[in-house]
């Protein structure tokens, strides 16, 4: 047993998805959640910019006594896992091999399609993965750069945002995947919608794929907090009351308390 | 005369539509433009934060050797600039103060809309300037935080925009404005979408409204530049490739070299 809290960083309040997820399946656990608001968006930065911030805000984590981090962030992801491990004495989870394996776990046809910020999918992060997991896989990647602004507007259920949608997706549903990555963690809050246009394919939430994984790790190692209270913990590194008042639509609750580091 | 470079500031590639109006204006004039892509946007951060950054970037364009600097970005005019004019010795120039007194110039009814990000409107500094300028006006404002990235994914024509700048303008309609600041530096390439909502209202281009400002202040100084082949240079602090190919949608022309700061 370990009730040491678990680290959840993301360059804004998307990995909120991923907290909600920790509460669902790991209701116990304590958990410290970092949104570097000073720096987002991730997406359109360089290679060595988005290292550097990765680098800076895990050490924040682990000055909190973490016992795992969750980078929820997919840039960060797609362009630090690796490093980030070497460097750190903790696990460290990414986002896109979860929902990769969860992917390759539900496809029949082997037909996946990816959606991402620009940044993730210029990664090519997924498409690797999933080849690299399953050669024989067809993998068809689309940024849809205007989610996460609609999210963030609040604007789920709106004539402009099904038109946005079926205009990014179209070509995915010519593809004939039966299989579809939501490969950002604001995506989820758009299942409805997508589902509308994407008809019968699975939608792969990323959140809940990783934090399966988190919880087979956390087993494996006797990491497992003790039944109790849970504390959660929430920082951020600018405008504490925006990522309160967007957090809520994500979080599908109050965030009582937001500090500034 | 005086062959200095104008210095140009802006968060991201918005501040290009005010590059293209000195360009028209005053195309005699070598420019310097920096755009700090590696901490944009700079609406949702938070005060402190928005005036440290503001000093940075006038510091760079000061050892450019720079004549005068225009802070192309709504945020830093609204919340900075009287304090970088006093610590600075060159003429700093925002965007707010030129659209206002243009609104109105132009404006008969004296009911004036402000549309703009969120950052913009919540600082109130249209208002409050229009308010100054002429206490009996009548004004409205609205945040559109969605026309920046469909600028910025290209999406002018479509039919999804047109819902939107109809969702967001109709309030606007409906308080019959006769004048409408475009607020952020994005919105002079919605102005086809915005007219077609908003139908016989004048609408104020902060940016032209701005190089006139800049080219009166230059004329009165003796500062303008002797004729000759203006050179044009751009800087950024991430991205290079991302602020080129966006560029071009601004200043409707090929950006050629951009360098990383």
């Amino acid at each position: 047993m370990d009730d040491r809290p678990i680290g959840v960083f993301d360059s804004g309040v998307g990995g909120l998805t991923v907290v909600k997820e920790i509460i669902r399946q790991l209701p116990q656990e304590d958990i410290v959640y970092f949104g570097d608001t000073a720096h987002l968006p991730y997406g359109p930065k360089s290679f060595q910019t988005i290292k550097r911030l990765v680098r800076d805000n895990i050490h924040f984590l682990l000055k909190k006594k973490i016992k795992a981090v969750i980078l929820a962030c997919h840039t960060a992801s797609a362009f630090t896992l690796e490093e980030m491990r070497e460097e750190n004495p903790i696990p460290i989870i990414g986002v896109i091999r979860p929902g990769a394996g969860e992917a390759l776990r539900v496809t029949k046809n082997k037909r996946i399609g990816v959606i991402g910020t620009y940044g993730t999918i210029k990664s090519g992060a997924y498409a690797k993965e999933l080849k690299r997991l399953e050669p024989e896989a067809f993998v068809i990647e689309k940024p849809c750069p205007l989610f996460v602004p609609l999210v963030e507007e609040g604007w789920i259920e709106k004539e402009a945002t099904r038109l946005i949608v079926r205009e990014y997706l179209e070509p995915l549903k010519e593809e004939e995947i039966d299989t579809l990555i939501l490969g950002c963690t604001h995506y989820p809050l758009l299942k409805k919608e997508i589902t509308q246009v994407m008809g019968e394919v699975s939608l792969i939430d990323s959140a809940r794929a990783t934090v399966g994984r988190l919880k087979r790790i956390l087993e494996e190692k006797n990491l497992l907090a003790r039944e109790g209270v849970p504390r959660h913990s929430f920082f951020v590194s600018d405008a504490p009351e925006r990522f309160a008042r967007l957090g809520k639509i994500f979080l599908g609750k109050e965030i009582e308390k937001v500090e500034r580091v």
